[in-house]
């Protein structure tokens, strides 16, 4: 197996049981297990669970928000419409395991420095990726001048609150229907 | 130490214990400890934590509400100015901790059954008990006829996302900003 190869299965097999299990519930010896890799082998990449853990947290849901929300902005017109797209499209999220990033805030901010920080760190990002779509849609004249940094705050609270929902009540209508009221919300703000 | 006394401080402490480190984190003994009663004690009252835990939620969670929601509906007219009243209060919330039933819902829904079953529970009581004080603000004509089951899921929505971004970035505004904004919403539906 290659460095790269290794690095990488450990990285996903971490982000995949922390997701399950949350940080503290994830045991190293089922990462390590189910990315087939050895302790030793371990510690060439990351001197210990926590380190890795911070490294699969920061590496996987970037990756995912530049995929989904990052491509918007970088891409051309209609920005709120596909920003609509993206919100509505189900099919990539698993409400019975509720949003990485907000799992990990609500277990891990109060109690470990180190999270903290990162987790600040990710969810301004997450926030500002979405203002940064609202500034080409205001830009591009879809939308009228107002305050992106507010709307995309409160785009950022609809949408975890509303994968939150799904998740407390198994109802996957319990995300759809909040980000439905959201859309009209936003719809306010078209020129 | 009176019977009554043994069990308040039993769920006092175990809700204090979970609410700081989660379920799977809060240690038995620590609540014992807090509470100032011996591990026989608690048998008398509870089989196991796993049943105290859940006791502890469902009181402490349920007279929150009661204290905080239920009130408005079951008071006189001004529905929806006290409902504004009651989510702009910062002084009862805990940012640094978040809310204890998202926390919950985030740590064990999709890891423990009967978790899951009482959170539903508490989740869906919650929504009703915002539903109530919309379906009182119509019955009164402070609000137009809506479908206020859909505006109380979107109002507990918002209100645990401002929670949780509140959390993630250590800043209260980012509960109070987006709370003006669900106002806003709700106002457009003002008659």
């Amino acid at each position: 197996m290659s460095d790269k190869n290794t690095r990488e299965k450990l990285i996903d097999s971490a982000f995949e049981e922390i997701h399950k299990k949350g940080y503290q519930g994830a045991a190293l010896a089922d990462i390590l297990a189910n990315a087939g890799v050895h302790k030793g082998s371990m510690y060439h990449f990351f001197a210990n669970k926590k380190e890795m853990a911070l490294a699969s947290i920061e590496e996987k849901i970037t990756a995912y928000f530049e995929m989904r929300y990052r491509s918007i902005s970088s891409g051309e017109a209609a920005y709120l419409t596909r920003f609509y797209e993206t919100v509505r499209d189900i099919s990539k999220r698993n409400f019975n395991l509720g949003c990485p990033l907000a799992n990990l805030v609500q277990e891990m901010s109060n109690i470990d420095e180190d999270f903290d920080k990162k987790l600040k760190e990710m969810y301004a990002n997450f926030r500002g990726t979405i203002k940064a779509i609202f500034d080409k849609a205001v830009e591009a004249g879809e939308m009228v001048p107002c305050d992106t940094a507010r709307l995309a705050l409160f785009a950022t609270v609809v949408i975890e609150g509303s994968i939150l929902s799904a998740k407390a009540s198994g109802d996957v209508n319990d995300y759809l229907v909040p980000i439905e009221e959201l859309v009209s919300h936003l719809e306010t703000f078209r020129r």
